[in-house]
C-alpha cells in the first residue's frame, strides 16, 4: 500500500503503535513518559519540572514558498510554530535546535535573513537557540525542535486527551486570516491597506499564544490544542484523542474581520478549515473559561460543547441548530485532494 | 555571496555569531546555557542534572542513497548518527522526536522497515522515541532530534574545547570501514563473505559508543568528538575549539583490517577522511588514557598529541616524523569537490 492510500494521520497510528509495542519498562526513559506521540509536544518527569519537547518541518513548495514567503519570514515562522506546539501544552519554551536543508546557489544574506527573523522570535520568547545541522538538500527544508517545561509546579498542562462532554469549546483570537492571507499573496489580491497588512502578518509572522497556554493551567484548562491545520480537523483531534464528539455552531466561530470583509462567502469556510491560525482551541467547564476571559488578554469566544455522541465526529449546525456542511475539513499529509 | 562559496563550516560559523550576539541575558534559558552552537550537542542545567539536545538531518541523494541503504538501516542509523552526538558528550540519551519528509508514492512497508530499524537501536540504548512529525517532501528525509542527561552527578562532560596541548590523541575502535563499506556497496565491490558483511555493518549498522563516552568521563577523559565528518576534519574541529595544533603520526592510525585487507593503498586515506566510522575521537594525558584502555571493552589507539604550535592546524606526519600528504580532507557540505 502507498502512503498516500494510509493519508498522513493513518501513517501516524500506525508508527505510533509500533512504537507504542516496543516500550520497554526498563528503560529509565519510557518509565518516566507522561505523553507520547499523539498530542501537541512530548512531556516526560524531568528532575524536578515536567519536560516537553515537539518539532516541526517546514519543506519548500509543501509548507511555503519563496514567492510568497520571505526568508526573515519563513524563519520566524519556523520557530513559531513549534513555540505554538509548547504554548498548546500550556508549557514555557527554553531552547530550539534548527536543522538547515539548503541548496548550495542560495545567497548568505537569505540564510541570514531566516536566522534574524527566527532571533527575533526568539527573543521576543526568551527562547535560545543551542544548536542544529546544516546540510545540503535539493529542496530547502527547515526543522526545528523546541524544549519546553510545564509551566506550573504540580507538572498540570494541556492535552488533547483531557476534553470531557458538557465542556464547552472556546478558541482564542479570530480565525481564517492566515489562510486568507495566503490566498490573498498567492493570486495578488488587492485590499484596503490595513487588511493587507493584517492578513500578511497572520500568514507569515503568526504569534503564538504562550502566555495564554500557561495562564490556561493556572485557571484550569486541562484540554488544548493549537489551530495548525484547520478548526475543524483540530477539533477532530482533540475528539479522537478525548473519546468524545463535539457540537460547534458556525456562527459563532469568530471570523477574522478582515477576512468577513473581503472573503464573502468564502470567510467562514476559511475560518472553519483554512489552518495555521496557531489560535489555542480548547474546551473547559463555562465557569473556567469565564476566568480565562477576564485572565487573557485576547478575545475568547465560545463556539460549541463537547458531547458524549460518536467519539472522533464533530457535527457543525447553523444558527437553527441545522446540520451544515463545509467542503475541505482540514489539511492532511499525503492524500490527494 | 552564495553559501557555496562560504562552505558549511563558514555558515554555520556566521549563523553561531548571529546567535551569541542575540544572547539575551534577562532570558533564562539563556542564564542556564553550559554550551550552544559548536559542540557535538548543546548543553544546559537541567533541574538537577545537565541537559544535552542534538539534531541531524539525512536528506537522499546527499547522505543516503535509497540504493546502497535499505529502509531498515536507514532508521537504524539515522538515530545512531544522534546517539554517537551524545556519545561524544559522554551523555545518557533519553528521548528522540523523528521528522520525516516523505514521497506520497512510498510504501507503507517501506516506512514501517524504517522504524523497525529506529526501534531495534532505540532499544538497544534505551531511547524512547516520543513524536516528530510526518510530512510531505519532492525528496526523502528524515531529521531527528535527541535529548539526553549528562552522566555523572557533578554535570561533567566530554566537549570539543577542552583538549590541551601534550594531550594524548586517542581514537576507539577501527576506522575507514564506514567509507570503504559505501564504496564497495557503490561499486559493487566483491570480497570475501566476512569483510563484506563487516564494511556493509560499519556503513549500515554503526554502533554508537555510548557506554564508552560515558566511562570516558568517569575517567576524566574531558575532550571528545565523534568521527563523523573524517579523523582529520573532526580533529580540527576539537582544534579549533580548543586553540590548539594537533600532530598525528598516520602509522598509529588504526585502519580497520576489512579495509587495510582490500582497499590497498586507498585505505589509510579512507581511515583519514573517510567519516561516519562513529568512533570516538578524545584527548587527555597518558595515564588518563591508560585508564580508559582497562575501563572499556574496545580498543583504544594513541595515534598523536595535542601540540601548543598554530591554533586548529593538524599536522600529519609519517613513521619517521616527515609530514605526510593526504587528499580529501574530510566532508563539508556546500562547498565543491
Amino acid at each position: 500500500m502507498k502512503i498516500s492510500e494510509l493519508g498522513e494521520f493513518g501513517l501516524i497510528d500506525l508508527l505510533a503503535k509500533m512504537i507504542a509495542k516496543s516500550q520497554d519498562s526498563k528503560s529509565a526513559s519510557w518509565r518516566k513518559l507522561i505523553i507520547g506521540i499523539g498530542d501537541d509536544a512530548a512531556a516526560w518527569h524531568g528532575d524536578a519540572s515536567t519536560q516537553l519537547v515537539t518539532t516541526d518541518t517546514l519543506t519548500e513548495g509543501v509548507h511555503f514558498t519563496l514567492e510568497t514567503t520571505p526568508w526573515k519570514e519563513l524563519g520566524w515562522k519556523t520557530l513559531a510554530v513549534n513555540l505554538s506546539d509548547i504554548a498548546a501544552m500550556g508549557g514555557v519554551p527554553g531552547y530550539a535546535v534548527v536543522s538547515l536543508a539548503l541548496l548550495e546557489h542560495i545567497e548568505v544574506e537569505d540564510v541570514t535573513a531566516l536566522y534574524e527573523g527566527m532571533i527575533e522570535i526568539a527573543q521576543k520568547f526568551g527562547v535560545a537557540i543551542i544548536g542544529g545541522d546544516t546540510s545540503r538538500a535539493p529542496v530547502v527544508s527547515l526543522t526545528v525542535a523546541v524544549i519546553g517545561s510545564a509551566g506550573t509546579r504540580d507538572g498540570a498542562m494541556l492535552t488533547r486527551s483531557a476534553a470531557v462532554p458538557s465542556d464547552k469549546i472556546a478558541v482564542t483570537g479570530f480565525l481564517g486570516a492566515s489562510a486568507a492571507g495566503l490566498e490573498m499573496l498567492s493570486n495578488r489580491l488587492k485590499f484596503a491597506p490595513e487588511a493587507t497588512t493584517r492578513l500578511q502578518n497572520a500568514f507569515l509572522r503568526p504569534s503564538p499564544r504562550v502566555a495564554e497556554g500557561q495562564i490556561f493551567v493556572e485557571q484550569g484548562v486541562r484540554s488544548a490544542i493549537d489551530i495548525s491545520d484547520g478548526l475543524i480537523a483540530d477539533l477532530k483531534h482533540i475528539c479522537d484523542a478525548s473519546h468524545a464528539g463535539a457540537r460547534v455552531e458556525v456562527n459563532l466561530v469568530p471570523v477574522h474581520p478582515a477576512v468577513k470583509a473581503n472573503f464573502g462567502d468564502k470567510a467562514l469556510e476559511l475560518a472553519l478549515s483554512g489552518g495555521e491560525d496557531y489560535e489555542l482551541l480548547f474546551t473547559a467547564r463555562a465557569g473556567v473559561i469565564d476566568k480565562v476571559r477576564k485572565a487573557v488578554a485576547c478575545p475568547v469566544t465560545v463556539i460549541g460543547e463537547m458531547v458524549a455522541g460518536k467519539a472522533g465526529e464533530v457535527v457543525l449546525v447553523d444558527a437553527n441548530g441545522k446540520p451544515f456542511h463545509t467542503g475541505r475539513a482540514g489539511w492532511e499529509h499525503f492524500t490527494a485532494r
